[in-house]
């Protein structure tokens, strides 16, 4: 691979309100805390690599192995120094306002978490700490708005498909738009970027000029999924499992486009929420959607619901094929029933604190073998603690597929054995069948994709 | 006395960005930890009494005993309910929108206060701790604007002044805002109020949308100077000490108007920080002024200064006799040394750090009969150091004038003894008798004055 | 008189629209049609003088002989360059913000007035005609602002008063700030001062940003008073009728305060038009009030009213002492009753089109003592042609007592006789005697009053 | 066809100034005079149409041939009702916020036209009083801003254009964007579009928020080439002449993508202004650019540019192919050029006075065959002049192959006849054959072209 063009910037906020003590500027400083200057180091590089494509966060940090980044104090604030960044991130030397921006909110976020951190405040052993600890790093980036009327989309599905399924989120996002919805998403390319740019022209159409675009984001994913420049408030939750809540917890409705197996994971990780008895009664507009072409695949993950979490399940979404404004308008009208609900009941507009979301969807799942072998998934279980094994599947098998730990776990011990009734496992393998031949299990390569797992029915 | 008007209403902040989690929801309840609700009903109460004249904390909480705020989560964020509030902080049964403002900034306050003292990460032994503590409240507050040249000047004074004298402080203040400076008071009438009132006249003609007017509080005192209606920033500090230090960390000049022995406490605050050796090159513009009838009053303050602290503390600051477009002009001038400093310095604009503020100046001095007695003033010392004592016997005596733990003390043992060289005793002496003469030592009800402290020469 | 200070400066609009065309800077350059830059010089020169209290258009002429204002047309737009201008419009070398603003009005409506009048399009012969001609200076200096709810409130009297009567006009003006409502005056000092200072700070407390405080004036009436500094959005109409038209058309609601014999006019003007019998049921509030002192004034004229015009006359105001708030809340309440009828009626908010002004009262009345002497001063008449010729009266007493035209007639012919019906003529007497006790009749040098009229009763 | 679906509607401008009086009322409806009704009726269901694909004014004004538009006066300004308007417009009910915009932009260009031309003050005889009328009317329409730097750059091109072409002027507009450059199109599709819909993205993610997307049109092309939705400012001038010379003055710089016989025709316009001798100094970037597929199509134009005119033409712009960023930085440098310029020489940034437009520009050409036949087009004029006379050739030309008069007048007559010196003609001949082989002669039905003229060589 040829050097990357790199330059070498000095960056102020610009009317932001970011400030830092003594102490902060110095925790960040290279010298310092080792940890804290690495992670904002990465996370920066990330954000300068918008709008590049790549698939993996390694390929950035070979490329840009030179990069620096020094914080400096001075008179009108904070001052970043940047050593060979990417190039791209500038226009005629001069680097783009929402990168410069994306910056300093990477900033905020690390040195929040990082004093959230040492303080004996958060409790993380339970619950309701953790949500607390979400709420705290939401309302310190600002995103938890008082008084504003549920309007918050988030748009899921996969990072990396068809040029057909791309423009069709385009236009879902112009509908949303010109209704004056706000797109909020992971902040990488595809499903990530699509809606947004809809909503950005549909914004303009209709003068909205505080749209937002919020993306959320974390450390491990940020550098595969560089924030696209649309993105006007970006947040790093410090780990998915953070970041999955903060997007149930500020979203109003959440509309699915096509992915892959981690759209599946996210799909059940909701599905498993929303099926819990707490959350029985409570509006939860939720949307699969895709262009005509993506219909055989919504109907296989809606079969696949249908036969292991059954028919109630099924209730908690709609599908829609191909027809943008129609998603719009029944998102439009789930909202409404999202205000009304929040107003009977004393909730905010701006946090689901009603939303019960189970510990064991705030705790991560290590995919090891033994851990994946040994989860239960039966028709016996309750269907909210069924969809929240199957998640931890998905999340086996999108380890499996791409992460380094996973691969590597692979290299030494074969495939996972996944096991359960047969109720459960011949649709499971179905769908995983059909992922396969419709292409949507990617390999950081691109090479043909060999399974990282094996289903097996248990006898009973 | 008779009962007082009372209103019951329901506020919710407009505009504001304050939200609060469920959990400091509770905390402010009063069912929930006790002293957090105690504490902001308190300050609630003050709040609400802006523009009444009392001179008396217990006489207002004497006066709305019935007083109760209650605080509810809801769709829109959080609303406040209040019963048997006073019913002069209502125009036609609504809330004065500022006065609405510095409830939410007292909640605000107090959640934040309450958050970092459970957290572990405020070191209060250090004197960088205590510094890092205070910038940390203010940044919360969002009184630190980064990027915005150096404009705040903080006026002191008495809060209990004649009426030419509060004409004399709005005409400066009338002065100042001509020249697009801030005002930053300690909130309450008199010195506190007239200089704000001039300065929102004259940002008016300037076509100035966003002038400041910072009110420092701390809970302690601001029952008895309640933030007057101007104030459109208010940041209610944990103590004395802390409100000091934030007056000069975010302060970048300094007016002293007439006041009592409360002034000259502060005046020998700052001069004992300004005298410290390694702010020696550190520009911080000072001005003593006053009306034409204030003229001995501020001469007698220049010769005590003169005769106990030397000619070099006179150098730190300017008196300017009954001018004051010429206070403005010159008050304009010393902050372009400071921007010059700073940006030589790489300090911030928004927070002076380069000040250097002795240990001595941050711990609260607890004015025992013992402690008065062997306070050291003498001219051995260091200037620096001597002005830290006497700015602690001034502090001893308003004490003794005003607050119920200095009048107790008094009613038990006499008079305090305050001794040391005649050099520094006797300019001591002759300063408070002109004080007593000018009326300017006020006791709660009026009475006339008797001393609380007696003057003492030790022989050599 | 010593020469007064003065400073030569270049001005540039900030923020402004105002965009002139070569052929439009051509008119206004001195060597350009005179007539245009003479009015522009003159109405600049009242500009600067703002602030500084003279009661004569000519001293300042006088004093400021050789100012000059020329005007450049530049890279950023129009550049007002000002030879030997007044050194009290300047902070540090600086023009006040609020004066630079007023310059570019008094350009605007200058230039626009002067189009209009070349153009064929106006027909000055019609009442309609002239109507629209008031509308379209209205909208042109963008006074008229749709959508927004009726709260211009005019407040009329004398611009000369007692400060127990100018610190009234503060409070009622405060009480009216408190309540949201917006100050429209004259644009002088005194009564066109008070109430909009009171409102500045009443909505600095309510935190209102867009506060109006709109002054209409006059090239006749600027000079001898100039527009205060709060005015922060002034109109130069082109002539006394129009002004009287625009404020009737603006203003949703009238507080009168003690004035002399121009106040008088203007009451006497506002009756004859809401007496008129197509205005019966239109609605529009009208306040008369002062503090206690002012009661009897208050009362004579109430009297007079009552006795000239009838009971009728007097439903259409309420007479309200020493009460400010009481006076912003009846007038709220009146604003209400205005809203409704607006809206029931398809009128607009922003100008008052279903008001009939009868022709007698846009054209101007010529004050000769043939004039004056034939005026029919009967109660055969319709109330509402009586109070159109009492109104005369009132304007040639003025004319009388203050005009160059007047006083030079007076001086040939002796008093100007009034002649009418005794049950007229007595009230008239009893009212302008008590003018003269109470020094409300004002001669420019300060000399005792001398009546410039002779009040007659016809025999019948 | 079939019809199309209407709805009926009320619409009241937002945030909008436009307030009108009895009379412009009046005169806009329907029973008024009929005139200016049937105008704006006519911009209006053009505006309506926005965003429909249609390149033909008749065919929209039969679909709709039962589209009424009322206009109201209410309490809150005014009010439009509209009767089987499109329904594109309107999203679930509401009208989208840009086309409402518009149709107020139109009310006021419309009834401003009016009040302009019944006035007695403009000369349209004159050169200077047709420039002063272009003037009024932007200023009017508040397109004027004084103090803003040059940055609004013209693309001019075809409205019916490739694909690859259309994409190319999205990423030329998107890098304008970047640049902080605002777009002035003729607000139709196809280049007209392209640039505004980048210059949004890039708007967006420069974080800049008043970006200006200037559309001019008038209404005999309005129809057939609606406003896009992204046009945020509206002007329709009364002639295509006056839309002309609005482009040069208002814009700074002009960009020149692929189009058809229009865009040469705007092409020779520019280039005979800018080849008068009283603009040799006057900096004006001009920029030829296309995809690489248009590569053959731009130096056809230049070719031609260089045998007819001269070398000194084809120093008036630039030819850049392929490479959007280029195309951007040139102009930008180009801007600053014009800046200086107009700084050094105090000519106004947001209009263009020192640019001579002669008076044949300014005057419609009626393309007769008589008038056609008559043209000089021969090497023996000045540059300039030739210049004049091509252009009027190819006005010609469009009218015959799209306008209805001409289409006429072919049927009548035959072919127009061109005829010129062989100098002129060969290359003529040869640049119209190359428009007809790369389909850029366009016939409003799609039928194959038949050419409406016939080159004719003059023996000399």
């Amino acid at each position: 691979m040829p050097p990357r063009p790199v330059i070498n910037a000095q960056v102020s906020p610009k009317g932001s309100l970011e400030t830092l003590s003594q102490r902060e500027v110095q925790q960040l400083s290279e010298a310092g805390s080792g940890s804290m200057y690495a992670l904002f180091r990465q996370c920066a590089l990330a954000i300068l690599n918008t709008g590049a494509h790549v698939d993996n966060a390694k390929t950035i940090l070979d490329a840009y192995r030179n990069f620096e980044v020094r914080i400096h104090q001075q008179d009108r604030g904070v001052r970043l120094e940047l050593l060979n960044a990417p190039a791209d991130a500038f226009v005629d030397g001069e680097m783009i306002a929402s990168t410069r921006e994306m910056l300093f909110s990477a900033l905020r976020d690390i040195v929040y978490t990082e004093n959230e951190l040492e303080s004996r405040r958060i409790d993380l052993d339970s619950s309701q700490g953790i949500t607390d600890y979400v709420f705290h790093l939401l309302r310190n980036a600002r995103t938890l708005r008082p008084g504003v009327e549920p309007k918050i989309v988030v748009c899921w599905g996969g990072h990396s498909i068809s040029t057909e399924e791309y423009k069709y989120t385009k236009k879902v996002g112009h509908e949303l738009g010109l209704r004056h919805l706000d797109i909020c998403t992971g902040c990488g390319p595809g499903v990530m970027k699509g809606p947004m740019k809809g909503a950005t022209i549909a914004h303009a159409k209709q003068r909205i000029h505080g749209g937002r675009y919020l993306g959320l984001t974390e450390p491990g994913i940020i550098a595969a999924e560089a924030p696209n420049p649309i993105v006007n408030e970006l947040v790093i939750l410090p780990d998915i499992e953070k970041r999955l809540e903060a997007f149930v917890r500020v979203g109003h409705g959440i509309i699915i486009f096509p992915g892959g197996a981690g759209t599946a994971e996210e799909f059940l990780y909701l599905l498993g929420i929303l099926m819990h008895p707490d959350n029985r009664d409570l509006p939860f507009p939720v949307i699969l959607t895709g262009p005509k072409s993506a219909a055989p695949y919504l109907q296989q993950l809606h079969a696949f619901v249908g036969a292991t979490l059954g028919e109630a399940a099924q209730q908690r979404y709609q599908i829609i094929i191909n027809d943008p404004a129609q998603v719009a308008v029944q998102m439009a009208q789930g909202l409404k029933e999202v205000k009304q609900f929040r107003r009977e009941r004393n909730d905010a507009f701006h946090f689901n604190w009603l939303l019960k979301v189970d510990e064991s969807f705030q705790r991560p799942f290590d995919p090891t073998h033994d851990n994946m072998a040994s989860l239960k998934l039966s028709q016996n279980l309750a269907p909210h603690e069924l969809a929240a094994n199957l998640r931890r599947a998905f999340s086996g098998i999108v380890a499996g597929n791409v992460k380094d730990k996973g691969i590597r776990l692979i290299e030494q011990h074969g495939a996972y054995e996944i096991q359960g009734d047969a109720a459960v496992m011949k649709p499971l393998d179905h769908l995983l069948q059909a992922f396969v031949e419709q292409h949507r299990m990617k390999l950081p390569g691109g090479a043909a994709y060999v399974p990282c797992y094996r289903v097996v029915e248990t006898r009973t």
